[in-house]
C-alpha cells in the first residue's frame, strides 16, 4: 500500500520517481492561461482566513458542494466563511476519485505544511493550523505566485480593458514573476449575446474612437490588438461551443453589424457568418504578431436560469455541449492556412468525444514555423483530473509529437491552483514511466527522456510563445 | 494467478477485498429498475429446467447466439429446452471479455453451487446437475428474490396497466420483498408509433373515462399517477434517442393530438413538440409527488425489420443511438427547474460518448433537495459489463459525489439477474480499493470508507427513492 | 524493468506468453486489406536503400515529421534519401507513445537484425547496418512478403483496373503467396467529386462499353465484378465519411447520373441519394457472390487545399470526421437485410466514439450465414495503435463474440508493415493474458483458448473469406 498522497504521489515506479523528482520537479512554471485578476495581483492583498481563499471565487468547489446537496446559503449566501469551510470538510471524502480532493490536499501540503486529510473530524484542526499560517504572512497573491515558482503568466483580459494593471506590474521591481496580458475577445464575436451593445461602448471608451460600422470596429480593435502586444502579449483566447464557418463579404457584415446594433434579431447564419469573418480577421493579426492562438472548444454555458438571474454568470452552471466540431474547424484552419495566415494554434477539447478528431486535426496544418505549430490542449475544465490528462496525453502520443507538447495551464481563477501543475506533471511522469517500465521506450538515455520532460513542463511553452 | 471466478474475483487487494466482504456483501438489494413481471412474482411457477431460466426470455444471450452464428431454431425456434442449453454451452468459451461470460458463472456459482466452468465438455454434466437443482425446489421466481436479499424492486408498469398483481402482492404476507410498480408512459409518449392508438383505448378502458381530446388524456394519466402512488409508486421510468426541447401551447397540442387520433401522420416537429410537454406534464407529477425520474438516453430500437415483423420487440435487436442530446436535455431540465417543478432524477447514457455529457450535466440542477437530485445513472445494457461500470463509476467521481451515488440496477427480465448487483459492487470494491491502496486517497479510516460503499451499495437508493 | 521491446514486448504475464509464443507467433498473415501495389510486387524491384523503403511513400511518417517541425524539404521534398533519414531519426525520441515508435524498431529487428534504438546517435550506425542488409538482397517486395509468412493478401483495386499485374501474378509459380484483388469503387460512388467523369471515361475503356446512362453503368460495374470474382476477388472495401440512406428510383437515379454527366452541380441529397442506390447495387452482388464487404466510416480527406494542389490526395492530410452515423447505417443494412441480399459485412469505425454505436450494430443483423457475420473492424488507422487496439478488442469483447473476429489486417502502402500483424497479435494476447490472470476467464484449458487465438490470428479470417 502506497502512502496517501506522499512525495511519491502517482509515481509508481522507479522511472516515474526519476522522470519527476529529478528533472520535472525543478522546474518554473509557464501559466500561459489563467483566469487571474492583474488588479488582484497588483494590489496583492492579504486574504483574511482559508475560506476566503478556497470557498470566495472557486466555482468548481460550489458545483461539488451542490452535488452533495449542500444549501446554497453555504455555497454563495451569507453564511460565514467558517460555516462555509466546515460544510466543504463536510463534503471531502464523499468525493472519491474527484480531482478537488487531491488538489485540495495538494494545497494543504504546499502552502500551509497541514498533512492532515480535511474530514468533519480533522475540520476545526485544518481551519485553525491554515488561518494561524495566513496570519504570519505570505499569503497575498504575490507571495503564493512567487513561493509556487512561476516565471510567467498570462491572464485574460477583454480587448476593450484598459490593462492599466498589466501597465502597473510592469512597472513594478518587486515582483519576479512576470505577467502578461492575454487577449480574449469573446464578447466581440459574442455578437448574438445581450453584452454585445454594452461591449461595444466599452470599446469605443478604451479605444476612444467612435464605431458606427464594423469596419471602424475591426479598426478600434486593430488598434487594442498593437497595444496589448505592446505590453508582452503574445497569447489570445477564444472559446467556442463548435468553430463556425459561414463566409462572407464586407457588405454583408457591414448589414449584420447593422443590425445588432439596431437591436434586431440575427440568424443563426448571420451569427455564424460574423463570428467566422471576425475570428479570421483576429487569427490574421495573431499571425502577423506571431501571438498563440488558444481556441477553447465545447462549453455551454449558463445552464440554470434561475441560478444566472440570481448570481450571474461563471458560478458553476456550465456543461458540456457536443457539437459536430470536425467540419467547421477543418474549414475555418484550411482558410487560413490558404492565405499562409494560421497562426500557431492550440486547440483544447472540452468534450473527450473530441480528442481523437482534434488529435488528428493538428496533423493537418503542421509545418516548419514552430515545432508542432498546431497543438492539442491540455486537458481542460472537466477533463482536468487523472483520466482526463492521462486520455489526453495518450491521444496526442498516438496522434502526433508528444515530445513536442506544450504542456499544463491551470486555467484558474485561484491563486492556489498552481499545484495542478505539479499534479500534471506527476500524471505525465507516471505514464512515460509505465511505458519505460513496460519496454515501451528505451531505458539507455534517462537523461535526453528527462530533457524531454522539461521541455513539455515548461520549455516548449516558453519557445512556442516566445516569451 | 488468480484463481477464476472465485470469492475475491474482480478484487485485486486486500482494501478491495475488505471494502467488499466486510460492508458491500452483506447490504440488502434494492432494484429500484428492472422488467421482472409482476405477474410472474405472483404466480410464483416452479421453472421447469435451466433451459426456461436462462433461455426463455433473455435477449442479451439470443443475441450473443446469433453473433457466434447459431441458427434462430436453436433461439427462439422450436429446437427443444436442451438442444438450445447445448447450443449456449457451445458459444461459452468463444465469449471472452463479455459480462455474460461473467453472469453465467454468477449465476451457476450462487444459484446452484455449481463451479465448473461452462462449455461443451461440460454442458451434460451442468444440465444436470442444474436441473437436479431445480427439481430440489426454491427456483421460483419469489424464492429466487428471496434468496438474492432483494429488499424492494421496481417493476416497469404501463399507466394502462391496472397493476392487479401489484394489489395482490401487496397483501401477501408470505413474501417479504416489497415490489412496487414504476410509472413507464413510453406509449403515452409515442404518439408517431402504430402502438398509439390500441394503446390509448388501453388507457380509456383502465381509468374508465373516454377520451377525446389531449386534456382528456391529461387527465385520465393523472388519475392513474394517483393510483399508482396509493401503491407505493416512487420511480418512473422514460427512453428517448434523444430528450426533445419544443414548446408547444394547449391548442396546438390538441390539434397534434387530433391529427394522431385521425390517423395522420405527424412531422418531427409536432411529435418533438408533443413529447416536449408531455415529459412536462409528467415531470411536474414527479415532482410534486417525490417520485424519482428515471431517463434512459440512446436507444435505436427494432433495427432489423425481418425479425421485427417475425418475433417483434425486446428480442436483440436494438442498438445505440448517436444524436446530439447536450441541449434538449439542458433545456428541458431548466425549464423544470424555473418553474421549481425539477423531480429527481436519473440520466442514464447508452451511448458512451454522452458520459460526459451527462456526467457535467447534473452539476448545472443540483440543489439541497435530495443528495445529488439529479443523479448519473449506472452504466447500463450495453455498458453493464466492467468496463462501462469503471468508465460510469470514474466519470462520476471526477465530475461529481461519488460518495452519493445512488448505485446500480439489474434492469432485466431474468429472476437469475441479482449477481449483477454483486458484479457491480464488485467492480466498485475494486476501483475504490486501487485507489486506496495507490495513495489516491487515505486508508487510515476504512470504516468511514466502508459506510460510504454501503451506501453506494444499498443505502443512498433507499433515501433517494424513499421506501 | 522489462527490457525495451524484447521477445516479450507487450506480454505482461504467463499466460500471455505462452498465447503468443505457443500459438499466435507461428500462424500465416492472411492481410485481407491492404494497398499494396500489385504491379511493384509483380516487378519485385530491389529497393535502392532504407529511406526509399522508410520514407518514398509512407505518409504516417511524413505527417509525424511535419509535426515536429520538420521542412517539407526533407519530407516529399528534394533532400537525398539520407538527409530524410537524418531527420526521421531526430524526431524518434521525441515520438513517445506513438506506434510509429514501435513499428520503426519492430522493422529494424525483423527484417534487419538491428536492435539499436533509432536515434540522432545510432543514425549513421543504422543507416549503414540496414542499407549493407538492403545490398545483400532479399528486400524485394516478393522477399519482404514471403519473409513475413504472407500466405494471401487482397489489394484495393478500382473497377476500371485491368488487375492486368493480379492477372500475371496469378500466373507465377515461383511466389507463394496468394495476391488477390479486392474490389473498390469508390470512384464510382464518388459523384460529387472531380474525379467522377474521367473515371467514368476510364471504366468505358477498361470495360469496352459505352456508358450513357446509369444503367449502362451497372452493367458495366457488373462485367467487372465478374471479371474480379473469375480472379479470385473475395472482398470489397468502401469509405465513406457517413453510410447515407435515401432511397431513389431509376428515373431518379437516371436523372442525377445525367446532370453529373453534364457537369451541374448536385444536391447533397441527390448524391446520398445515388449513393445509396449505387451501393446497394454492389451489396447484393457481394451477397450474391459470398464476398466480405468492408465499410470504412469516419475519414474527413485533404483537409490541406494548399498542400493538396502541391502533392496531391494521400499525403498524409486526412483526419477524423463526426457524422452521425447510427441512422444511416441501420436503415441501409435492414433494407438490404430485409431483401435478404446483406452480404457478410466488416464494419470499420475511424471516431472511437462510434467504437460501441458499430460494435452494438453488428448485433441487429447476425445470422448463422457465416460466424459473426457482421463484423467490427479492427482499430483502423488513426485507431491502430496500443490504445485503439485495445478498446476495439474491449469493446467487441463486451458486445459480441471475441472469439470469432476475423483480426487484424495492415491496410498499408508498405512492403515492412507486416509486424504490426505481429503488433496486433502481442496487444491481443496480453489482453487475454490479463483477463486469464486476473481470475477473469478460466486458466485450465490453454489449448482451447490458444485455439482461439490461432483463430483471431488467422483461421476465422480465412473461413469468413473463403480463401
Amino acid at each position: 500500500m502506497k502512502p496517501f498522497m506522499d512525495k511519491d504521489f502517482l509515481l509508481y515506479n522507479d522511472t516515474a520517481k526519476t522522470l519527476f523528482h529529478s528533472f520535472a520537479e525543478k522546474m518554473p512554471i509557464f501559466d500561459w492561461h489563467c483566469h487571474l485578476s492583474p488588479k488582484e495581483i497588483y494590489e496583492n492583498r492579504q486574504p483574511e482566513d482559508i475560506a476566503f481563499l478556497w470557498l470566495a471565487g472557486d466555482h468548481y468547489k460550489w458545483r461539488a458542494m451542490r452535488s452533495y446537496g449542500i444549501s446554497e446559503k453555504y455555497i454563495t449566501g451569507d453564511a460565514s466563511g467558517y460555516e462555509k469551510f466546515l460544510k466543504w470538510a463536510e463534503i471531502m471524502p464523499y468525493c472519491i476519485g474527484n480531482p478537488l480532493y487531491h488538489w485540495t490536499h495538494l494545497e494543504l501540503q504546499r502552502y500551509f505544511d497541514i498533512y492532515e486529510t480535511l474530514s468533519p473530524k480533522t475540520a476545526d484542526l485544518v481551519w485553525q493550523k491554515a488561518n494561524d499560517k495566513i496570519a504570519s504572512g505570505s499569503f497575498a497573491p504575490q507571495s503564493l505566485i512567487d513561493r509556487s515558482g512561476v516565471s510567467h503568466l498570462c491572464t485574460t483580459d477583454d480587448p476593450a480593458d484598459t490593462l492599466e494593471y498589466h501597465s502597473a506590474l510592469r512597472n513594478s521591481d518587486s515582483f519576479r514573476c512576470k505577467v502578461l496580458p492575454a487577449f480574449r475577445p469573446d464578447k466581440a464575436l459574442s455578437i448574438d449575446l445581450p453584452t454585445f451593445l454594452p461591449w461595444l461602448e466599452s470599446l469605443e471608451k478604451t479605444s476612444g474612437s467612435k464605431i458606427t460600422c464594423y469596419s471602424d470596429m475591426l479598426a478600434a480593435l486593430q488598434s487594442r490588438i498593437e497595444f496589448f502586444d505592446t505590453l508582452g502579449c503574445r497569447a489570445s483566447d477564444h472559446a467556442f461551443a463548435y468553430v463556425p464557418y459561414a463566409r462572407a463579404g464586407i457588405d454583408e457584415l457591414e448589414k449584420i453589424f447593422k443590425k445588432a446594433r439596431d437591436g434586431e434579431n440575427l440568424s443563426v447564419e448571420e451569427t455564424d457568418k460574423y463570428k467566422t469573418e471576425l475570428f479570421r480577421f483576429f487569427a490574421k493579426e495573431y499571425s502577423r504578431l506571431g501571438w498563440g492562438c488558444e481556441i477553447h472548444i465545447g462549453p455551454m454555458r449558463n445552464n440554470n436560469t434561475l441560478m444566472f438571474n440570481s448570481i450571474g454568470a461563471d458560478t458553476g452552471f456550465d456543461s458540456i455541449d457536443d457539437y459536430r466540431i470536425a467540419h467547421g474547424l477543418s474549414r475555418m484552419l484550411d482558410s487560413l492556412n490558404s492565405e499562409s495566415a494560421l497562426p500557431k494554434t492550440v486547440l483544447f477539447a472540452l468534450n473527450p468525444k473530441d480528442n481523437y478528431v482534434i488529435g488528428s486535426m493538428l496533423g493537418n496544418f503542421q509545418t516548419d514555423e514552430a515545432s508542432s505549430k498546431i497543438q492539442f490542449g491540455s486537458a481542460w475544465w472537466f477533463n482536468d483530473n487523472i483520466d482526463g490528462m492521462r486520455e489526453q496525453l495518450k491521444a496526442l502520443g498516438n496522434l502526433g509529437v508528444l515530445g513536442k507538447f506544450v504542456g499544463m495551464i491551470t486555467d484558474s481563477r485561484s491563486f492556489l491552483s498552481y499545484p495542478r501543475h505539479e499534479y500534471f506533471r506527476r500524471i505525465l511522469c507516471g505514464l512515460i514511466g509505465d511505458m519505460v517500465e513496460n519496454g515501451l521506450y528505451p531505458s539507455d538515455d534517462i537523461e535526453s527522456l528527462g530533457k524531454i520532460i522539461e521541455d513539455i513542463s515548461y520549455n516548449n511553452a516558453v519557445k512556442y510563445f516566445g516569451v
